[in-house]
């Protein structure tokens, strides 16, 4: 509570606020992502940006400190979202086996709707400063940590077969991730057939018994 | 057989000459790699690869047409290393399920040692012409295609359990090649444990039998 921002009537109205700063955040991110997806990060200025949105540039320095900023909003939702999605489906109760089915489901999904964030960020992070780098890296490792204990916990109740946990949670990682740069939305396969095909191979790879029990 | 490139002894005098040449290009794209990789391609000009070599510019200007060629370069091999390593692997004669162990024991060793190549591609290819850039895919589609040849096969003879040969192919892609990403060579595991891993992992992955007939 502060009485800046606070007067009167201002729960409502500073959260309507709030939205409106959110949706122009979204929009510039969302402007951002295409054109350093389709043309680089140091081939694309913020007057591009701008121009994208037909808006001039200082709207986009209220939002965001410079190009930098950006990239790294983008870089954090990349990860953020595999995080997100692993973290609630590890919250779920069941065997671990059946965990790993919806969890690798889960990141699979969020992988393909997010693929551009995430080629975004493991190209242009060398454009990012190390103060900015660190704590992305750190959310990677987070990452690995929660799907490691995961196969853990399934080499315990002796449902997986797993020489080494922490390598495993890495080939698992690469085996969905990679479908960033593989995955086309006009391909083939839908998006729950590559969710169901992707839980189907993490089972396989982790020795787990390939019959569920629904 | 050249009269300008073939007069007397020039059998082995162009032979020390070429190697003369191939020798100044690996020199060249050694400095670029390490420059490429540590600060980027489009911060690195070709002033401080002649730098760090202890050359002029025009030295690099005689082997190379300009920087893009480089870039050029270091992807090319980024990918024909892989598909040479898959092609030798696949050449083996013995069941799939021997051949695809072998394939991912070579194809990892492979990614390990030219990581840094493999990561400048997937984070530089932006700043390739198309033209350069589309014999590139061509290799990658290539490996995939060799793959899924091997797949199928093991599918043939009963070995191996995949339900889409071709999806199977590029998890398998993702669950090697993403170690060009998180490997270090100070890290816990040697080389020759990762690639034995991974060829379990692999094995696991397409539902062959863990127990190999030596």
């Amino acid at each position: 509570m502060n009485s800046t921002q606070n007067d009167g009537l201002d729960g409502g109205a500073g959260s309507i606020r709030d939205q409106v700063i959110a949706f122009k955040r979204e929009q510039i991110i969302n402007a951002a992502v295409d054109l350093f997806y389709d043309n680089g990060y140091q081939r694309t200025t913020l007057d591009a940006v701008a121009e994208r949105l037909g808006v001039t540039k200082p709207f986009i320095y209220y939002h965001f400190k410079d190009k930098e900023e950006i990239l790294a909003e983008i870089s954090r939702r990349s990860i953020a979202h595999a995080n997100d999605a692993l973290e609630e489906a590890l919250a779920t109760t069941g065997r671990p086996s059946e965990r790993l089915y919806s969890v690798v489901r889960t990141i699979t999904r969020s992988t393909l709707k997010w693929r551009r964030y995430t080629a975004i960020f493991f190209r242009e992070q060398k454009n990012l400063s190390e103060q900015a780098r660190q704590p992305l890296y750190s959310m990677h490792r987070k990452f690995d940590g929660m799907l490691t204990k995961l196969l853990e916990e399934g080499v315990r109740t002796g449902e997986f077969r797993v020489t080494d946990p922490a390598l495993t949670s890495l080939a698992l990682a690469g085996m969905i991730g990679w479908a960033y740069n593989w995955y086309r939305p006009e391909g083939r396969l839908s998006v729950e057939d590559i969710c169901d095909r992707m839980a189907e191979m993490a089972l396989n790879l982790v020795g787990a018994k390939p019959e569920r029990s629904d």
